[in-house]
């Protein structure tokens, strides 16, 4: 006897090669897990369920991925775009007048954001975590959870400006804050790895090579190598990196983590923006695994994540939205349409990154490249139950095709926006059904973050040199 | 005594040459036009009202302008895509099996689209237009409609290969079926253009100059000038029409049009996907107008149009969804996104075409290119109540911040989906409101629509031509 039977829909189950079609299917599951995926027929012959979800009209796919994300930059949402350098003339001014306490609020926003879009795994690189990580469990989410690993304390900018440092220049090491930084995130690994039957997984992450030593980075690698967890780090995301890495090692940035050996398969490398084809070769070839924020860095920098590329040179590529300062989203469905429209514009050509191969790297390739693929990803028996149901009577997804042509993949990443997700599940546990979020108090949440925002509007009003900001002027000039 | 006052929430008018945000503003209605719009404390001042919408935590704003689209291609959204060519071997052999009979179903899922996505004018380019405008008048929708104009009868094309003519050349040019074509164009404007004070205005639309002689390019333009409208073109849509030109009188496209006087300001230019750059900044001068369709020519074509560069020209730029077959979507958000993100990063730089601006786009500039800026576009004393509501409690446009800076336009380009749009009103009718389209039955449409799909997977699926084509090898493959 099944516990939950889901049928009656058309399953896109990422299984095998391609993206597993299945006309008029179901999924049975037991307890957390899938127990038994096919067509309708064979799978409701086999035994009887408890309880039934009519997925007629309805399309079934695993759970979307969205491999890394600062969860609590939605406070700055919008803040920080159309600037020369995001962070240095608007986010990083701006979130100075954020504070811990409410944290937890603007993550809250964008779990709802990426829930009610279709994201089951979020990747999310936030300090601190701890109060996070709590809420990523009352979500009923999956995660796959850093603080980040830092020698630097922002907080000391003004005394390094009295010694004769420059804005621009590398930032200044402390070797004591990268020991504390460790110290926290090895108990964050402690404290919440493998919690709730492993729906919240810890990594650890040195947040870049500029940000971090050489020596705490190998210990990074050794700590993660003893836990058999992953390395979560910002490759070649800027040119300060490089910067960095040249002074420190006489490299860039990729050449340099490859010369100390942290292109290594535990490594997770995100961005690559400022990488050349042959460092993006490189770093394929060594760890496998990158996550592409296509929005963001578009968005920000102007740039294309070299997706293309990586999954050309044989990596794994996941997506993921970045940050809300300048994306301005958590929707994997926009840096899907993204990450394949880019190509192509790039290229010039319709053909590069197809609608299946980007519906890949938001599934179960993304569950690779955060190493849970054998628990996620794709529909199939053994596995857990993160799922999502979208409505098939709807535009973009309407009218449905199946024969001679289908024509689901394409609308799925070209035109669908996540509006049409109808019901997400995790690990078996329905989180989001017809709009409502069943594990968030929504109206609770909006209350207190708009007071949070007033506190942030009176603290950011206050300080000077907020007022000196370009997206101050815009809005003084009524252009935003 | 207002007839209606929509009140509380902020405001972006999109008057003068900014967004012109008005908080806590207030539009008063009467019939169909506004008749004041302000700060709510000033408005409500001035007079009562009949009826109110509570309007806190909304975004008050124009109704989005689709300036180009060909409704009734969704019958193969999500069918053309990830090919070479995607008219040749894709859209075009699978569209032969699409019925006149059967077109208002496939207008219908645009306009449902676009309603929920914010959209109120539709500038609909499609074929035969009689039933499609009855249609538009239904739905309760602002439409620019044309026929189209062409001296090409494709159902010769087995003759022609008989004669000689061999796929890739310029179609064969018939001056009867011309005639036949223009004389409808000018029935379908005698008929309705003015309908319903102005809710349906009719353009002349020549389809392009691969399509058209000179001498009924020349027709149709005086035509248009005898009658006040506009015409719309496809102006170096793809290298065809260069070659035609080329064969025609040794010029391209663009130089050829502006030989024969078709680049006048009465001329709307759409797509310019291959144009130089002179080209470009030779239409911006003769016409002043241009349409972008940035994810349909970027999917299709690998192309980004050069909105950036007419802009920067002088010209104004509408946005335009083009065609479901290879975009996949009809929805503005969408296009302002793209066009917006595509900008930045073929610059390689954060900065072209801020969120303002492409916002104007979508809007006031739009209503300027269709010729209805004296109607529609902005939130202005005296213009038509063509306006929408976006709920501001939910990402990506939560959370507001209006002070020092305002996140609002950057959220609504580079975030928000359409999701968030809760009414939308045309000409002082509500159309759209809380997910319920007041003037079209969706699920009597939905019925309709599972039947017509069904004829014509029958009818592509007994087409020997239709096995061989790309899309079907992917299906096949399980990929798609």
């Amino acid at each position: 006897m099944y516990d939950l039977l889901i049928t009656g829909g058309h399953l896109l189950t990422m299984a095998g090669d391609g993206v597993g079609f299945v006309e008029n299917g179901a999924v049975a599951i037991e307890g957390r897990r899938i127990v038994a995926v096919g067509p309708r027929a064979a799978i409701e012959a086999n035994d009887q369920s408890r309880r039934t979800i009519d997925a007629t009209d309805r399309l079934v796919m695993p759970g979307l991925i969205d491999a890394h994300m600062h969860s609590a930059a939605t406070l700055a949402r919008g803040l920080a775009q159309e600037v020369e350098t995001w962070m240095g003339s608007a986010y990083g001014p701006l979130i100075r007048h954020a504070t811990d306490d409410d944290a937890h609020l603007w993550t809250s926003l964008a779990l709802m954001e990426g829930i009610a879009a279709g994201t089951t795994t979020f990747g999310d690189y936030e300090a601190p975590m701890e109060r996070l990580v709590r809420l990523h469990l009352q979500a009923g989410i999956r995660a796959v959870v850093c603080q980040g690993v830092t020698e630097i304390d922002w907080n000391q900018r003004e005394r390094w400006i009295e010694q004769g440092w420059r804005p621009g220049e590398p930032a200044i090491l402390d070797p004591m804050v990268g020991e504390r930084s460790l110290a926290e995130e090895l108990a964050l690994f402690d404290r919440w790895n493998g919690a709730d039957d492993g729906r919240v997984r810890v990594v650890l992450g040195p947040i870049a090579a500029d940000m971090v030593s050489e020596s705490l980075l190998l210990r990074c690698q050794a700590e993660a190598r003893a836990r058999g967890t992953s390395i979560h780090l910002h490759v070649a995301q800027d040119p300060r990196e490089n910067n960095a890495t040249l002074r420190r090692a006489g490299l860039r940035a990729i050449p340099y983590l490859d010369a100390i050996g942290l292109l290594a398969p535990e490594t997770i490398a995100v961005h690559l923006s400022t990488a050349t084809p042959d460092e993006v070769r490189l770093v394929a070839a060594k760890t496998g695994r990158m996550t592409c924020c296509s929005n963001s860095i578009g968005i920000i920098d102007g740039v294309v994540p070299p997706a293309r590329l990586f999954a050309d040179s044989g990596g794994a590529v996941a997506l993921g939205s970045d940050q809300a300062a300048g994306n301005n989203s958590h929707n994997v469905f926009a840096e899907m349409r993204a990450t394949a429209m880019f190509a192509k514009i790039i290229a010039g050509s319709p053909l590069p990154l197809p609608a299946w191969q980007v519906l890949r790297m938001a599934t179960i390739d993304g569950a690779h490249v955060l190493g849970i693929d054998q628990r996620v990803g794709s529909l199939e028996e053994g596995k857990d139950a993160d799922l999502i149901l979208l409505d098939l009577t709807r535009p973009p997804l309407a009218p449905v095709v199946l024969r001679p042509a289908r024509n689901l993949v394409a609308n799925l990443v070209y035109g669908e926006t996540g509006a049409n997700v109808r019901l997400s599940m995790v690990a078996g546990q329905v989180i989001y059904e017809d709009g409502t979020f069943t594990h968030l108090d929504r109206d609770a949440i909006m209350a207190e973050v708009n007071e949070a925002v007033g506190r942030f509007e009176t603290a950011a009003c206050a300080d000077p040199a907020i007022g000196k900001l370009p997206i101050v002027a815009l809005t003084d000039a009524g252009l935003i």
